[in-house]
């Protein structure tokens, strides 16, 4: 297992919006040897994180779906995670040196899930990497792996799509909208351009990260968890609203929006979430169902039966008008949309499926 | 139709949590003329609005609700629709006067729906009306009417209450503490006071209701209006991010939060929130379901099946749990929690069949 991840340098990358990004690098940790064979196919594993993961795919998706003998089984197969371009666990994002030695900051351009795979390619192809078994992610992971499939069908031997649309829905880039202006609403936001200055937008990312998880999470198990208690010792119901008497609730939110401000850069968040809104598979592709219908790899798509961010209609969609789909899997939970990294047992069998009905298990790799 | 409301000075109102709100209004709205009975019944329907409603009910509920010969017909009922405590159409909020002269602003107390549920009582008490026929709302009128049946259910003859829940879940607590901290991190909120000083957190309170709007609207619905095109004349694909390069959907809820803000005071859009976090019906009575089951009042109960606020299983709950029920309706609808406002004919059906299954229908009421 890596401790750090591995920088690669990629050259520059041309957005789809017309913004060059200057001498790139991508971030990525890796598990299990590189196996190619004669024809270029080779025993790799791409996994896409989410919105705001890293490369250490084991960490956030755990030891339980990727390691030896487990399903995704690194004895057999060499799975490769990448941090994202615009993200700040090691590949070029807002908080980069840019090439004149300050961040970049605001000088950061607006980058689509699409920038996002092209900077994936390049960075493959500096690896020599010319085809991948199969990609693999959900929520914005799932979105790389649809472009993926509709980019590059060449280099992608099958896919695995979670949690994810064919583009952004209203709702979607609505809620979405509304955490980039927690962030940018800050007055240490400053325009963009906080980074070396001492400042950070930390109460704005902690809001944006609130509001986002609300919509990660199910109602259900979480009002199970907290209800309308008081956070122990506090007393939300005095004579008057007070910040630090809250519910428990508000405190479990301040809790995983304080965790989020440790790790993450709010530019990052900022870039990452305007990629979602600008997620759209149809764009120049004669649209959705046309562009779903034109895919020639072998895709599974799976979803979460109480995901109110990527409701289940929406994998449905997907299924509906994939060109070479091979299967469906519903997760079900009452976690929502963070399903798909939590419920580790109907996701294991979902893997399973998945590499056997796309004749990945029967392959004879081994890394040994 | 009037006009204006008419203002009732109600006197002090003593909180739930032990503040005093000195020498209190309310100002209510009617239609139809009262008649009240010798045992001091009358024809009496109080209609409780929504968080950001006001006293004139024809207005946001629809002509074709309230009126002569409508659902509930003003040629036999009396409508009175009250301001809440809390409020900003004239009954006593944050931005009224304080006896010292300057607005309330920050001194203006942390209120519960039971202390909106008592003004209401004085408010009655001073008009002399002993008992209503029916109290009815949906959203934070329906909270309102479930406090009128267990903390006053003699003065009540029937309920309808659509689209809300036994108490505040965690998920709701989670987004509406969101909007309350959208405005109170607005620098222009000046911990509450702003009110005569020419600030106003208008970016806090458009931020606020932009995200309560979207738990309020359907996501199908919004997205067959919307979906991903960008707001005409705007660019939001171009290569960096612009506030003023908008998809469709953002010039909307622009506008939605654009027409609050410049009829709503934001002092009193955190005050209800706040009361919409204390909302639980069950607190100093046993719980929930010994709460619900020591109600002696006819009630129905509706909700609707898009509602992502006020998930229809919190419907179900009081339904099972009510003791006196008298019926239940589901609302279906693309329209999400806003359809108790929006569906008109089926909201229609819903009062007429709540005013024959409560008996209100048979009574020979005319006020003619």
């Amino acid at each position: 297992m890596p401790a750090a991840p591995t920088i690669v340098r990629i050259g520059d990358v041309a957005t789809e919006a017309g913004a060059v990004i200057t001498d790139a690098a991508i971030a990525y940790s890796s598990w299990g040897r590189l196996h190619t064979a004669g024809d270029g196919s080779t025993n790799v594993i791409l996994v896409e994180h989410a919105l705001t993961g890293d490369s250490d795919a084991r960490s956030w998706w755990g030891d339980e779906i990727i390691g030896p003998g487990k399903p995704l089984d690194t004895d057999r197969f060499c799975v490769i995670c990448t941090n994202v371009l615009g993200g700040c666990a090691g590949s070029t994002g807002p908080s980069s040196p840019h090439p004149d030695g300050r961040a970049f900051g605001s000088r950061f351009p607006a980058i689509s899930i699409r920038d996002q795979v092209q900077a994936e390619k390049q960075f493959l192809d500096v690896l020599g990497i010319k085809q991948v078994a199969a990609v693999m992610g959900g929520s914005m992971g799932g979105a790389r792996t649809l472009e993926w499939t509709l980019l590059y069908p060449d280099s992608v031997g099958a896919a695995l799509v979670m949690a994810v649309s064919a583009r952004a829905s209203a709702w979607q880039i609505g809620i979405q909208t509304a955490q980039i202006h927690a962030v940018t609403r800050d007055p240490d936001w400053l325009d963009g351009d906080y980074h070396g200055t001492g400042s950070f937008p930390r109460a704005g990312l902690s809001d944006a990260r609130k509001i986002a998880h609300l919509t990660y999470r199910g109602e259900l198990e979480m009002d199970e968890r907290f209800g309308a208690k008081p956070q122990e010792g506090e007393h939300p119901l005095g004579p008057v609203r007070r910040d630090d008497q809250r519910f428990a609730v508000e405190s479990y939110l301040d809790y995983q929006a304080d965790k989020l401000v440790m790790r993450f850069d709010a530019g990052s968040y900022v870039t990452l979430t305007e990629a979602l809104n600008r997620h759209d598979i149809g764009r120049g592709r004669g649209g959705l169902n046309k562009a779903l219908g034109s895919s020639t790899v072998p895709t599974m798509v799976a979803g979460v039966d109480t995901d109110i961010l990527y409701p289940y209609h929406q994998q449905e969609h997907l299924a509906r008008n994939l060109g070479a789909l091979i299967g469906m899997a519903k997760i079900s939970s009452p976690c929502g949309h963070d399903a798909f990294l939590t419920e580790t047992r109907q996701v294991s069998n979902i893997l399973g499926r998945f590499l056997r009905e796309s004749g990945l298990a029967q392959r004879p790799f081994a890394t040994g």
